[in-house]
């Protein structure tokens, strides 16, 4: 893996941040960056952007402590295509700041991680284009955590980078899963549960069968804490530390999750709005509601990961505000002071190539692909 | 289409009712009974159960007006597998209950439309193997409704029945959908969505985007209100009336949805029970938090229709109580007496029959199959 920045848990962390993505750019993106160095002495920033926008957001950026200015000259817009992000705008601040996570010329790579608010299919596209996959990876992976009952957070991937998925590729994104966990929260074996819609084996459909057997199979030569089928209710159950899915199926759950906590949000607001009696009534809650809040606030759960790729890039939600772009920053961090990449190149070396090689896709983009048996 | 019922919706209205299905049985499903006869004085049950269980849940039971006990010798476990339920378990009070839905020898059935909280698997298979599906129907399908934002509901199916649609099967569901909001909701023209990771027509896989193509046809004709792609939060905005998708989606998003409810009420209750003063502030908020959570009572929602068979059988949840199961009778009501099954039949014959023929799956036991033009 020539492409990885082994950094020690004591050595300074550099992230790269693409200051322009997201729909407020450098508004949001400079005061996050401003917050995370202040919580990080020993954590330093790429600032990748057009001089002039971030000079506009913070007149004195130049000067900031443990930072560099790195120049670009074009933004992807949230609207861009993938083509338009991959072909035409090469000097885009999301396209510079992934490649400071290549090193020239066998040159070790200017920063360990990365980090964009900007639309993930071109951030994926551009990633995966100019970084490629690891070994073993058919395709990247996109991960994020949910908060759960137990208090704690559920892992789930695949969010929606791949719309159809064999059940190597499940079990590629187990693999990757439980990297991330292990690195992030620190969780040696994290429980991996794969949703289905029922928890017998024999549950769903022939994609996700296979994929139940390959899972059991990798638990039973020790490589991975399988335990079993899992149902949507589960992820906010925590009854698994991670949740493997297909993209689509991952992707409508998490969206239809988001839209019930906003409907219940605003049902909360407009019956405790509805006359001066529940207002007062507001008042008195208002610590008990603030609280409430904060535990069901998704912006402490900003910063999806982009597994399966020869560096680290995280995601932020496009609509971010300075506290959640942050928390994407301190993700990353995390990330790479635990040495994901490592830890995920580990992983795939002792569960799937350990492993029979089954079909794979023809898509990838990996160094070594994987046989095809099919 | 012999065996549907054409109830005018001043006409009496009989359901057969599966007094022993769910967790609770007879103790649970009569006391809704009690209660739908007396708000429905035009309707009438058929209670069908083991006699003893009854009389023992409802001394009087054999006096109450309007119904007549139909007596069974079996139980469908909640553990039942769908093998049992359809070959070993022939007097059970599911399976007696839906054959209430078929007259023998061209006598008319003695219901309009059939309970059951019993479980899904078996329900489905024993409803499609007795009743069978309508012509152009491939599949039925599982549709339910979920509250959202404008106060209103959003019907979606499938839910779990069909874990690989296709997208002849996907424009199906449309139709059934439509039928059902139309005859229950009373909206002529539903809007329809199409379930998807994206709004853009270029989103999703293959089956999608060319079920995306299907439903613009239909629309183009004039035979559907179709809106186009909807993500998974448009379930709870109420951006369209209806959404479609695959039975696996489905019944991710439903449980995922479910147990985010659950994860939210904990988290209120925890909050609000933490020490004396958040308990003295739930005091003064109780008013609001009850009506608060009268609106998200997923009890009300109770009640899911199985379309696409020659017969009205709808689902109560397993562990509805009383309330929740009164919820299901009402919402079969409704449908028998608003003409259901004339309006499924009305639509497919409007849209199905019009269109160009697609491929369809084999699995069907419908009497005029699809044509196979892949």
């Amino acid at each position: 893996m020539p492409s990885v920045v082994a950094a020690a848990s004591s050595d300074v962390i550099r992230l790269a941040v693409d200051c322009m993505g997201g729909d407020h750019g450098p508004a949001v993106t400079l005061p996050a960056c401003q917050a995370f160095l202040a919580a990080h002495p020993r954590a330093e920033l790429l600032l990748v952007g057009l001089p002039e926008a971030l000079a506009q957001a913070a007149p004195n950026v130049m000067n900031w402590p443990r930072c560099q200015i790195v120049a670009a000259s074009e933004v992807v817009t949230m609207d861009d295509t993938v083509e338009v992000a991959l072909r035409r705008k090469r000097q885009s601040s999301m396209r510079i700041a992934i490649s400071q996570l290549k090193g020239a010329d066998g040159a070790a790579p200017l920063a360990h991680a990365c980090v964009s608010a900007g639309n993930t299919g071109a951030l994926m596209a551009v990633a995966r284009y100019l970084l490629k996959t690891l070994d073993g990876i058919d395709r990247p992976a996109i991960a994020t955590v949910m908060p759960n009952q137990t208090g704690g957070f559920t892992t789930v991937l695949d969010l929606g980078a791949n719309v159809d998925c064999t059940a190597e590729h499940l079990l590629q994104f187990a693999v990757m899963g439980s990297a991330l966990v292990s690195a992030v929260d620190g969780k040696e074996e994290p429980s991996v549960g794969l949703l289905n819609i029922g928890e017998e084996v024999i549950k769903g459909n022939e994609t996700i069968k296979r994929a139940g057997e390959l899972l059991r199979e990798a638990a039973a030569a020790g490589h991975m804490n399988f335990y079993g089928n899992v149902e949507g209710n589960d992820i906010f159950k925590g009854t698994t530390d991670l949740v493997v899915c297909d993209g689509f199926v991952g992707n409508v759950a998490l969206k239809a999750s988001e839209g019930l906590a906003t409907m219940i949000a605003t049902f909360i607001k407009q019956e405790f709005g509805r006359n001066w009696l529940t207002m007062l009534a507001a008042l008195v809650a208002l610590p008990v509601l603030k609280r409430f809040k904060r535990r069901v606030d998704h912006r402490r759960f900003n910063g999806a990961a982009l597994l399966g790729l020869r560096g680290l890039v995280f995601k932020s939600h496009g609509s971010a505000d300075a506290f959640a772009f942050e928390q994407a920053l301190n993700r990353a961090y995390d990330a790479a002071r635990n040495r994901l990449l490592d830890r995920v190149h580990d992983r795939i070396v002792d569960t799937l190539q350990a492993m029979p090689a089954g079909p794979a896709d023809d898509a990838g983009d990996k160094a070594t692909p994987v046989a095809h048996a099919a």
